[in-house]
This record gives C-alpha cells, sequence and structure tokens, in this order.
C-alpha cells in the first residue's frame, strides 16, 4: 500500500483516495517527492499534455479512458526511445464540476495505463482550474537510446500496427455518430507500443518515432534530425479497421486519410537494410503486433509520398480545437 | 546550442524560438525524449501545476516571473529533499490570445529558475486551451534523501528566511493596491532554497518540507508522516518584511498572518537536538540566508502552536480561487 500520511483537507482527502483506487499501481502518493532507484543505462523522460476541448471530449469518453489515454500518450514516448517504462507522475487540473468519482476514474485510468507496461505511478498534483487537462511525466531507463537522429541512406522504414483508427473515431464524433467499436477503441485506449519500442532497439533500430501527430506530422522531424530523405509508399500503409468507411465519406484516398491521421500511437521505425521478412516474423510473433515495410530512407531532404505512382504531399494531423 | 532539427509548424516554431531564447540553459528540445545520465545515489522527481487566476493573476505579474515562480515551486519540492536539480520539463498551456512572446517570456523565467540552481530545461510539451497552465516535473539526485517522516521527538524545529511575504503580497492585489517591493518580489520571484536544503540534509536533518501551504499548511504533513507532534512557538516566527502592515489591515497577529501565509518556499527542518547556535551560524554564513529556531518534535500527535503563551489553532493556506 501507498505511504500517504497527511494532513487533514480536501486535496489530501482526494489524494488519499488515489492512492487506495490505486493500490500497488501506485507508490509515494502524498509526498513532494518521488525516489527512483537508478536501473542500467540513461533516465529516459517525458511530459506530454492532455487538455479537455483540445484532446478530447468528455462526451465521447469516460474519465477512466481518458487517464488511460493521457498515460499511454506520454508513455508512447518512452516506446519510440526503446526504453523501460519505471514510473510516471500526474499533474491534473479538475475544474469546479468535477466530482471526486471522476477523478479516481481518471487516475485509474492512468494507473492502468502504467500498469499496462510495468509501471507505477509514483507521484503527481492536483490543482483546480477551468477545465479537465492532465499532465503525464514519464521515466524509463535503456542503455541503447534509439532517438530520431540516427536514420541512414538504404534504411528500410516500417511502421507497427495499422494506422487511421483515431482519426476514423473522431470523424464520426464530429459529425454526431458512434464510431465503429474498433475506431472508438484506437481513440480512448491506445497501446503504448513499449514491449515493440524495446524489441525494435534490440534488433537495431536506427531511429524511431511514435505517431502522435500521425505519417505526415512526425515523418518530416525524423528526416530532419536525421539529415536524409523518407521515401514513403501510401499503397503500402497498414490501414486501421473503420478508416475505410470514414476517408470514403470524407472523399479522400484512404491511404491518405491514414497517413494524416494523428493519435494512433504507433511507432515509425527506420531498421537497416538486412532487417527482412524472417525478422519480421519474428517481431509480430513476439510483439503480437503488426509490423509492414512502407519505404525507404534516401540521401535528399524531407518526406517524398506516393500513391498509385504519384506524389502526395502529406500534411501534419492537427488537433480539433 | 540545444538540437532542435524539426519539421515545419507553428508549435515547432514556437519550440524553436523558445530554445533560442534559453541558449545554454536548454538542451534537447523539439525530442520527445530527454536523457539524462544518473548521478550518484537515487532519482527525486517532482511535478507542480499553476493554473492562471488560481495560482496567479496575469494582472499581478508578468510572463517571465510566472514562469520563474512555477519552476521555483517545483525545484522547491527537490530542495526539501536536500536534492541537487539536474532537469526540468516544462508542460505548458497557451490561451487562444496568448502571444509567442509572451511564452517565451514564460520559458525563459523558467529558465532562468532552472538556471539559478545549476539545472537545465531538458523537455517539455506545447497545447493550447482555456487559460495559461504550467505544469513543471523537477528532476534530481541525492545520496540522502531526507523526506518528511523522520522527525524524532526532541528534535529542534527551524524555518529558514522569512514567512509571510508572499500572503502580504497578495492581500495588498486583492484589495486593488500594490504590493511593497519585498512582498511583491516574495511572490513572482521566489527563491528554490536548494543549497539550504543541500546543507541541512548534509549536517543531520531527520525531515524537511517545503512551506508551499504555509506553516499551517505543511506543518501537519510533517507531523502526521514523523508520527510525532510538532509544538511551535510562533512568537518567535521570523517575518517577512510588508507582512506587519497587511496583518494589520486584516486585523490578525503579525504572526498568524505568517503562519497561515503560503507560497513563501521557505524550508520547515527538523534538526537533531545537538544543532546549536554555532550551526546555525555557520548555515547563515554559507547559505547567505537566515535560519531560525521555531519549537521543538514531541511524542504526541499533530500541530499545537502557541503565541504569547496561548494555544493558536492554525489553519493552511488556500489558492485564492
Amino acid at each position: 500500500m501507498t505511504h500517504t500520511a497527511l494532513g487533514e483537507g480536501r486535496e489530501f482527502d482526494r489524494v488519499r483516495a488515489i492512492a487506495r483506487t490505486l493500490g500497488d499501481r501506485a507508490r509515494g502518493l502524498g509526498d513532494d517527492c518521488a525516489l527512483l532507484t537508478p536501473a542500467e543505462g540513461q533516465l529516459v523522460v517525458s511530459t506530454d499534455v492532455s487538455v479537455e476541448a483540445v484532446h478530447f471530449r468528455l462526451e465521447w469518453m469516460d474519465h477512466q479512458e481518458i487517464g488511460w489515454r493521457a498515460a499511454a500518450a506520454a508513455l508512447s514516448d518512452l516506446a519510440a526511445e526503446g526504453a523501460e517504462p519505471a514510473g510516471l507522475l500526474a499533474a491534473v487540473v479538475v475544474p469546479a464540476s468535477g466530482a471526486d468519482q471522476e477523478l479516481t476514474a481518471l487516475m485509474s485510468g492512468v494507473g492502468a495505463a502504467a500498469d499496462s507496461v510495468g509501471a507505477q505511478v509514483i507521484g503527481g498534483d492536483l490543482a483546480s482550474g477551468p477545465s479537465w487537462t492532465i499532465a503525464v511525466t514519464v521515466l524509463g531507463w535503456t542503455t541503447r537510446p534509439v532517438g530520431r537522429s540516427g536514420a541512414r541512406p538504404g534504411d528500410g522504414l516500417w511502421v507497427t500496427g495499422a494506422l487511421g483508427g483515431a482519426r476514423a473515431a473522431l470523424a464520426a464524433w464530429r459529425r454526431g455518430d458512434e464510431p465503429s467499436p474498433e475506431a472508438r477503441a484506437a481513440f480512448v485506449r491506445p497501446e503504448p507500443r513499449v514491449a515493440a519500442g524495446r524489441w525494435l532497439a534490440a534488433h537495431g533500430a536506427h531511429a524511431m518515432i511514435d505517431l502522435s501527430d500521425g505519417l505526415g506530422g512526425d515523418a518530416p522531424h525524423l528526416a530532419a534530425a536525421s539529415s536524409v530523405s523518407l521515401d514513403l509508399t501510401l499503397d503500402a500503409l497498414p490501414i486501421a479497421p473503420g478508416a475505410a468507411d470514414e476517408a470514403r465519406r470524407a472523399g479522400t484516398a484512404v491511404e491518405t486519410f491514414a497517413a494524416e491521421g494523428g493519435e494512433d500511437y504507433e511507432l515509425l521505425v527506420a531498421l537497416p537494410p538486412g532487417f527482412g521478412e524472417p525478422d519480421r516474423l519474428e517481431f509480430e510473433r513476439e510483439c503480437g503486433l503488426a509490423l509492414g515495410r512502407i519505404g525507404t530512407v534516401g540521401q535528399g531532404r524531407g518526406v517524398h509520398a506516393h500513391l498509385l505512382g504519384a506524389p502526395v504531399a502529406l500534411t501534419g494531423y492537427r488537433h480539433f480545437a
């Protein structure tokens, strides 16, 4: 059980309720500082903020899902570094209308996401404010940080899972419809690809980035950081269930729809030229996740995407507010 | 100079502008993750969120001061652990009305506070939202974490600096007046007591807490965590300039006014009984900061404060919203 020997007061009652709900998924809540004993390698740390009406709407998802998604988005950054998560801290701004049980549910979602990758909730902060805001800071360790800057001409470009699911859910909601269950799950319960990221780091990944802003938004960062060009064959893009329907309604090719959709939190990875079909099969077997080749690293600059042989200018994903 | 090889877009222009402004006070901005090589001892981490209209108002302070104060409040938690700061991450929510130069000024305040204690800005996140919100996560290292739970009966209770300055500023602003320069400085530019915290940890501190919620708010946490009573002689409280005037206007004894005022970010520390006047003088000489004895740790429970021989029931500090 967590140590929560705190004085009296509503904020501290809330901290105690969160600690009770999280049980073993948390430790040290109520202290101003969390302590962590270093594992082997370097500390990897990242922070990610989710804001009501910008990153999510309360009409679309419950508080537990909001918490999961906020934590998963932050953990996804550790995944792209090939790091092993250790702990996270959540600073939560609660609106005046926010009920204690909504906050507890949100934190149980945060705790579940942490637990799903072997991490604990080790700290946080609570404040009042105009709307729900969750800033999650994640901490992990790695002996081989991957980063964005190591892609080399000739590397293969690969992507985990499938793209466009979260965008499909968003498109349905904005139209006033319910998304398909698969699309909804892609948005409200993205899986941080921690095991995949660690596998890829251990198998020679030169560079990785998580697709929070979509392939169109994030591929340019990897190209810029590595001083290379990325040549993408969108025809090969793995498409999430539900994306085809929404792309049709939007009058967009489903590949473009998926490439420009954000918040799928899949990994884009540059792997050495020798990484081939046997390696791909081993990845899929060990990680229980698809891995698809979508392009090649070149000697130029920028991102060059093609679909049916014609160039496509991809744009990044923008939040809806 | 920091590595900011990012793709195009307004968010990334803002990150580049922040990296330019911070110069050597930042590193690695623009990457999703920051890397930190472990120093000796344990990692100490803490997160602290500041919300416009809850923790500060734009009418009272400029953006650089808002940034300094948000970072100093978080660094104060490291000070109370006796830790050496290494880096910090700042997740900033910018309102639609927020100008690029306001964000840059805010981050220059964050960077100045980090720099003042030998730390760098190593990461962050930007989002849009309803009002300015800054979640600062601080990272440091310590071989001797102090914590709140080690106070023992017979220990002396001491406080750094002087109390009541930040509350005096707040009282003046809320009345529509300008605070005195000293009171204003206490509120907008609190000094995280990092050097003092490290000195006290190295000289045998049994327990420490920073007075973010005031002596009335934070002393009960130290008492609860250590399972002791704290017997406080408020007559001995060091009083900040400007507090006397405001206490008089409020019709409160200045000692109570100072004990119940928050956000001074001084340290309350339990030191072994043998810590005496020569040690106090050495602290003041080496840290350039006052240290005053204000009470004794007892065998009971809770906080027992006296003023002029009569018991005083202290309440904690509440934010104004």
